[in-house]
């Protein structure tokens, strides 16, 4: 089990960081759909995106900027509504257009400025309505917990609650704040699952040093869930951290709580994700044990995930243990089936790869909670790993094949 | 486009093969759930199986006696309504047995029997049943269409209709006939869904030289389409050759017309698959064009013909070509997103990775068709390939998450 975020009764916003969200028009809903922080001078950043070769505007423009900027950002412009993606050279210029203007409202560099985009794809942006509530955006931000409340309704498509996520630990009587902001797997036609993820800390760090425990903590969560299996054109993790705690992330002792804290924000953002998933009705924690290798275990986990057969079951709350065997035999992974064994909840359902007798009544009870684990056994050697997933409803087909000429 | 099958208003039986079905009463439903077919001395054989790590007893069973008999099959015995996978060696000594017994009651080696299952998982079969009824199916074969199709209907799980395809080709005075009998992909709980697949000619051939032929088939045929990408653990390709024709393959001008014929029948079995699959409401040809070679064309087919946001979109006749063009970036194909063009029917809705204007009623109406074809150019190359599968409907979810306890 991973650790999970320890709840806090109290949001903690780091230092460093003001927030503002306003309402363009891009929804048709008419729903906030611009968001911004802006971030103090000498905070560090490190980005993690999606690894789908269609890529949209957005990305492009903050991955150059990045490394123009080596790694400084300070500030973060987030429109939901629209993609901007697969809008050709037009989608580029768009995007810049908007961090050139922000920057200069802000006296800032154009490339100090990290964009994000979530919402339909293959639209073109509608740049200038965007541009022209940029001073307002601007003007209302604030370093408050409303502040906040705002950028994180701002971002949202189909999601139907924010998610955030708090944490902080303490070193002496200094102590780092993390904060942890996102949205969420939902589509509507034709719309893409966007999954952005803004994580906000008053650690000092270099660019580098966030790079490698932003990429460790996103392989063991975000890397670690699936709704469906599509890997959205927009997916953006970026963590900023604005050096305000004096506590550095290069010290042992920091290093190794700070990442720690970063896991269990990131775990708790991407269960808030999956919970809030369309459709979805139970979430189901793979615990895939006795691997050779974490990959292998990873690779098992994600041909039981991504199997329509298995998910289906989930969502009738039946204890199939036989199309989760057959999802393992076909993940690639050289498993013995006679050495296979599958527990669901606390029962064991199939031992070395053949049926046991079990209690079908009390596994059905289980599936049917909202979350439920299912161990795996490979017997193939000592790694493991979990996998965070979830059913496949009626539901969540209806909400995607919903069309109307 | 794939040759298809011609069609034939007359079925040709080819020589040497009768055919019979009967009632065990292992489905509930009182339907024909024992199938037999027996052939003539000096049949020879080649099978295809699922590459499924998870495998039933019947294909252990049968690719040990193809082995043991070098390629040499006197009859096919197959039992519906259970899979008898998961089911340890108990499930292997009951095969086994079913082989013995059958063979005695028509004078044959164990290994010239090749068995099949296909049904519920997990659950012991009922052996004895089976050899009780095992006299009267013997007794009940015979060289005819109506033996054919009891053959036919006995071997259907939830299928809800036989397939069927047949085929022949002339050269000279002789004739090459070939018949084709295959279930599809239905599941009930808590079945799995089986391809079987049984294919009969005359032709005079070694197992060798079937094995090259039908491995070519398959490739072309069965392993380009996909319900729902879950490999069962029961699939069988079994091809039997009975040598009545007296053409042989071996000779160059009978091999390319007995594999072009063997390929359309194949091509029409795997089409009768597919549209007879749980749920399925479309049937989508895709045309993968322009790759750098056939492997990457087939893995960008896989990637969009298994994306849930892609095959829930064409459920409701969604020309969303963003959802196919995301799809294709996540294949795992070096695509560039600018050089891929995409079409719905005859109109191009992407091209050079962005949104072009296209008349949307009129793709969609292509899209309400039972079948309508999409082509995905990827500008990298000369290779090809097609690739049927299906849309996924709430349809399909409510049947296979339909539990009760």
């Amino acid at each position: 089990m991973k650790a999970r975020a320890r709840p806090k009764n109290k949001i903690c916003l780091p230092d460093g960081f003001s927030f503002s969200g306003v309402c363009v028009g891009i929804k048709a809903s008419g729903q906030p759909d611009l968001a911004l922080v802006e971030a103090c001078a000498g905070t560090t950043a490190a980005a993690v995106f999606t690894k789908n070769r269609v890529v949209a505007a957005p990305l492009d423009v903050g991955r150059a900027s990045l490394a123009a900027s080596r790694g400084r950002v300070r500030a973060v412009i987030v429109n939901s509504g629209n993609a901007n993606c697969a809008t050709g050279k037009a989608g580029s210029r768009a995007c810049e257009r908007i961090c050139r203007e922000l920057a200069r409202l802000l006296g800032l560099h154009a490339t100090e400025v990290f964009p994000s985009s979530t919402g339909i794809i293959g639209v073109p942006l509608p740049v200038d309505k965007i541009i022209s509530k940029l001073p307002e955006l601007a003007a209302a931000r604030e370093a408050t917990e409303q502040g906040m409340a705002r950028f994180a309704r701002a971002i949202m498509t189909t999601d139907t609650r924010p998610k955030l996520a708090c944490a902080d630990f303490h070193l002496g009587n200094t102590s780092v704040k993390m904060l942890g902001l996102a949205k969420g797997a939902g589509m509507i036609h034709p719309q893409l699952a966007t999954m952005l993820v803004y994580l906000f800390t008053d650690v000092v760090a270099t660019p580098p040093e966030l790079r490698q425990v932003l990429g460790q903590a996103c392989d063991q969560t975000f890397n670690c869930v699936s709704i469906d299996g599509d890997t959205s054109t927009n997916d953006t993790v970026l963590l900023l951290a604005s050096s305000r705690s004096g506590m550095r992330l290069k010290e042992a002792s920091v290093r190794k709580r700070f990442s720690d804290t970063l896991r269990s924000v990131c775990q708790s953002l991407a269960e808030q994700i999956l919970s809030d998933g369309e459709g979805v009705r139970h979430v189901i924690q793979l615990s895939i044990e006795q691997a050779r290798n974490r990959a292998e275990a990873v690779r098992v986990a994600r041909a039981v995930a991504h199997s329509l057969l298995v998910k289906t079951a989930w969502a009738g709350a039946d204890p199939n243990w036989g199309r989760i065997l057959a999802a393992v035999g076909r993940s690639g992974v050289a498993v013995n089936s006679t050495h296979v064994t599958i527990l669901i909840g606390d029962q064991v359902v199939c031992r070395n790869g053949a049926g046991c007798a079990f209690d079908e009544k009390r596994a059905h009870q289980d599936l049917k909670q909202s979350r439920c684990e299912i161990r795996i056994r490979l017997r193939r050697g000592t790694s493991s790993t979990t996998f965070l997933t979830t059913d496949l409803t009626a539901e969540y087909v209806r909400i995607n094949a919903d069309y109307s000429t």
